[in-house]
């Protein structure tokens, strides 16, 4: 699958966003953007534009009026502030955005919108996509990440330095060994995030009990097309309850969380004062007005703030798989905030991560320093072997991974 | 098919804060507004106008310098999108909205904005007027659902009604009984947080180590005048890394979110089709597009969801604590969020209780039948009597909160 | 009144592991010995003598050295107390296991002991070990719920029933949709956890630094030697401070516990008196000493009880991420309890869930009445086809699992 | 009150106790036996024995009757691993408690044992005796803490150090004001701790609703009795399903979690090899038996890592808040896990921290050679008279803290 190539920003946005005063720290990144409230409502149109397509090739109705109802799904010409407005009188905002729709599309098409639907499908469907397309340029900055460290691993696979073990010296290993433990989070992270984006982000379409009834025996053949138009897999049945693609897609990105926040911790610990084994090199970034000697590490800090947040996102979604019935009262709606707060934090996370490994500068000259005030020796054990092997590793990952690379 | 490719914003984008797709539903009431961008810009700002006046009665500089940088602190002379922008370079919003201040008051004012204070100094105090204010109606909506619940109890005192223990009939109560529980859980909850807001909620102001240097031994004195202006709490110490002040808030609201979800969940389980003993009364909600029939309890329903963030969110504010040194690298930028997003949710659930409550339809024909189905007789015991003790306990709750009425 | 004075122990104590009073419903099955003490205790030992092995077959010293270390490796040989309280002076039971392990071992043999290890490598393998063998009888569980729920959903395919949705009767649906949604979501959890067991469960070792130094450079031979003695997974890097195998088998867990959930709140709400749909079967359990006509489903409410312990567990597991350098200085320790607790309420939760649905009672005239109730026909749409298609895969999901059935 | 004198650890306690294994770090300190097995027994047994006292001072039967049933109430004469195992078969271990004290008491006084309440009464009451012997010696350390960082504070008030931000040096303070702060925040949390204790632990009686039926309307008259006997707090109604007392108290608990966590952050920070200002002086501990020069700060380490199970317990409580009707379906169940091992991780925090500050070894010569390094002068601005003001806070704060001074 190509990754959307056009979550644009458009020129003239409004400063208004909100959220966007500390954004530039905890939103950093193009997720943010594709977690927006327009990404979720093009999502959520684009359902029905696909599903209008999907019950005109099962025969439910003419080509020309699944056109019609395509053409019309564009989230530019809705009023999503009314909408959302509106959504308080029936606890989602689905039945107002369709009242537009069939306002745009008419009376002929107007029918044929939505048929056999019903709200939930639209919005897990939304949701599905909207990770989807998040995950896209997240899982470019994990591996971006990966990448960097990979390189600091390759440049400095045999230079010695202090192993710390509970923060104290210990014994010598290298730099290179270090930044490949890096690597191998990052990429065991990406591997597991990509493996979810292909095989459990799926379409989402029963109508009110999952029964698919009203479509005339068609309903199943309707979920592949669908599936198909939206490059989303085809579930056996309907998940309106049962919650465990959500779960999967919130561990991993917990998961990417932590694998995040290690190497953010190790820089910042090694950027400190006293050890001064590293220092971010970003230009025009870290410098304190009061204090003009200082180069904070921002990017390392930066990316474990947005990292921290991931442990009580997912609880918050593993809390919300206890879900009644056919559909949940009150567990299901509570699944929307913490999944796009996941995505742009991770999101995040990830930008920062990158920006920091990919500037960063190893001085070596304290590296030598520390570790000969130990005075341990440098006998480095097999640190060059094991990077090697690790190096090799992350190229195999690395050739899997076409999806996430920049087209 | 491809997904749209224009996700933009419309030109005229004005009301219409991000987030606004779903704030219907997860952000109901005046909080979400209470904790926006501008909200915190203002609080900043608020910050600075206050030390400028607290300096000036302690001598540093002369009033009419404070009052120039007073007149300048208004949120809606500055832009906040690409002061959050610029945040990304130093890691706080503090420094770009300085240099604005300072572009506004001119030269001689300049040099005294902000003066002996840090980041932090500025965030902390901000979170603290930001968490005030939106405590207030919150606070409102908390006391008004306890109100109504008082309300039910009063009129319902001697109602019976089947007991249910582990769901199933046990042995009869009444319905007052029932909702003189939710009212004192709710007492408890507005309680708690009253106190929080009245002992807990400080000014921040130190300087980088919490030392008050480079002020002439003034800053005790300054400190004192600075919570006197913004009518926070004066505290011994800096706290920017003793956040028990932080936990203390973020779990006030997570025991309110508590409080409230268990009388939401009460009212959508007698809600079912089969119980049916309440139903949600607030004209023009509830209803469902495919089916007619349905009368859905939205209120108690979003203000489940609502509540069912909070324990994540408390637990991103607790793990936060552990913060480094004098100022911590990434868990104090951790609490931005959660703490908003507490505010919000919780918010947002008072405001759906508040509103379920005040208009529930109980239907005793259907207490009378369910509890008949049973045979287990009517003796309530005491019911009447421990209602009417929890209502002199309710009366005396609300007599002590004169804060929190409309002014 | 004074509290007793005398909470001691009988001398006769000896199954009465403590945690007991509540184990019957909290630690139900298997998984609590599995993951006890002894359990803990002889997977260390078990890394002591396959490492002694693997060591013997690179040629670090004789097979009978190795064989010596091997036969001294009983954990009833241990004083499991004392190393515990002498756990204290290091941080953690691996020094004073040694000691007790070299003193049977004698001199000889002694000095091959833990050779090039360090105590995490002990702990951490051992924490592989105690995790795949208590997943073999929690999936045993799991797939034993999916196996009774796929019967239910064999022999309900088509009797209807009404779907609900927000609490609230909606559209029908059959039993057997319902039953074939808790068994996809448990099979779906169970796949997940097989996955991260037979690939991400690895050795742990390296030594202080993860360098694999003093061995002349045969640590990666006795790496894979290890793995192959133990049935792990051979890693390419130490993991000493990467946790993504943690945090995989931890959200692998998190996951179990909501697809055991929803299964279990569903029986309590249909077993509600005034729904009346379905009733637990076990003999001799479930009845209520006070009120006779009582059939509490304690099955299904202690497995939900004992699953909504995973959200905060699991969030525990993903905060201990951030390991500092070559060996954290407290969250790897905070990893200990967690998992423990994860398997044993998780394993606890499906065994309670298979006993339940294995002899849930369903009533079939309830099920009509409450349909008749709403009026609303009995269209169930493509209910029994999908229910055929999702049996298909469980029978193809059952056909990938026979490591999980009893030998 | 009186702290309860007398939970001690028998001489013969067998080594089986599970857990044991890690007790060393996880578990040190006197609350685990506090919230064990035997203490829990003993205090559902304490309630029966203060319920007869109750009702036979309200006239329900003689003093002769509740002095069998008092005498009867000693946890060694029951069979906890017996009782444990049977309550799978009514969901909690009171029914065959009660059988077995019935036994005992024989059949006179029997009849009149646990008259008009229902399990729920016995756990929940339980719970509060056994959380007020906890925080019994939990408080002493958390207190201990607080005054061991006191004296620090005091003998280095005007100690010249360098204030770090982000882990970068910034600015002079002194190491006196760094105690300060850690002292303040471990007096504020132990001040919360001890307001939850004397106000919100409430006994809980009233029956399967809450009613107090059955009891010819001298319930209330009951509770008060109750409450006087065990010493608790005497509550207007049942708190059955209105849970904010457990939600301050796990709250409490998680908010001295987070007070503990930072001053053992900050020592481990400082004991850093290449930092060198701090060194943990108990004696025998903290060596590594293979790195001769080695010094692990291992309190501080075990304090932290107990302290940061923290955040995830406390969400399981406020999680389980949400209970149905008046009694719940698993999340009141839910809660015995959590309560127990967050009193266990945070009294095993607070005993290690005690230990930790009450045996730190400062070394002045690293504070002013990393003060000097960086060659910002020695301003410590109002620092000595800041650490005056704090002290005199902490004096305050100890004199009205009689109850928690070991007797």
């Amino acid at each position: 699958m190509k990754p959307s190539s056009s979550i644009s920003e458009p020129a003239g946005r409004a400063d208004t966003a909100d959220g966007g005063l500390f954004d530039g720290v905890l939103a950093r990144g193009p997720v943010r953007e594709a977690v927006g409230d327009r990404a979720w409502l093009q999502a959520m149109l684009d359902f029905e534009a696909a599903l209008a397509v999907a019950q005109a090739r099962a025969g439910l109705f003419g080509t020309g009026v699944a056109e019609a109802i395509r053409a019309a799904c564009r989230a530019e010409a809705f009023d999503l502030g009314e909408i959302g407005r509106e959504a308080a009188n029936t606890g989602n905002p689905i039945v107002p955005m369709l009242e537009r729709l069939r306002e745009v599309t008419g009376e002929t098409a107007g029918v044929a919108v939505h048929r056999g639907a019903t709200s939930q499908d639209v919005i897990d469907t939304a949701a599905m996509l909207v990770s989807k397309r998040a995950l896209g340029p997240l899982l470019q900055d994990v591996c971006g990440a990966a990448d960097a460290a990979a390189e600091l691993a390759r440049a400095d696979r045999a230079t010695p330095m202090i192993g710390r073990t509970l923060l104290q010296q210990a014994v010598p290993t290298t730099f290179g060994l270090k930044a490949a433990g890096w690597m191998a989070g990052l990429d065991a992270a990406a591997a597991r995030l990509a493996e979810v984006r292909d095989s459990r982000l799926a379409v989402q379409f029963g109508g009110a009990a999952g029964t698919m009834a009203g479509l005339d025996d068609k309903g199943p053949e309707i979920v592949r097309a669908l599936a198909e138009e939206l490059e989303l897999a085809e579930p056996v049945l309907t998940w309106h309850t049962e919650r465990t693609r959500i779960a999967e897609l919130g561990s991993g990105l917990g998961e990417a969380a932590g694998a995040i926040a290690k190497p953010a911790l190790d820089v910042i610990l090694m950027a400190q004062t006293e050890v001064g084994e590293v220092r971010e090199g970003s230009p025009g970034r870290g410098g304190s007005s009061s204090m003009e000697h200082k180069r904070n590490p921002i990017a390392a800090v930066s990316a474990r703030a947005c990292a921290m947040r991931a442990p009580g996102l997912v609880a918050e979604l593993l809390a919300a798989m206890e879900q009644e019935h056919e559909r949940a009262a009150g567990p299901w709606h509570a699944e929307w905030r913490p999944l796009s707060d996941l995505l742009t934090s991770v999101g995040s996370a990830a930008a920062w991560l990158r920006d920091c490994l990919e500037h960063l500068e190893v001085d070596e000259k304290r590296l030598r320093e520390n570790l000969a005030r130990h005075g341990s020796g440098d006998d480095v054990g097999s640190a060059a072997e094991l990077v090697a092997k690790a190096l090799d590793a992350h190229a195999s990952a690395r050739a899997s991974r076409p999806a996430t690379r920049p087209t």
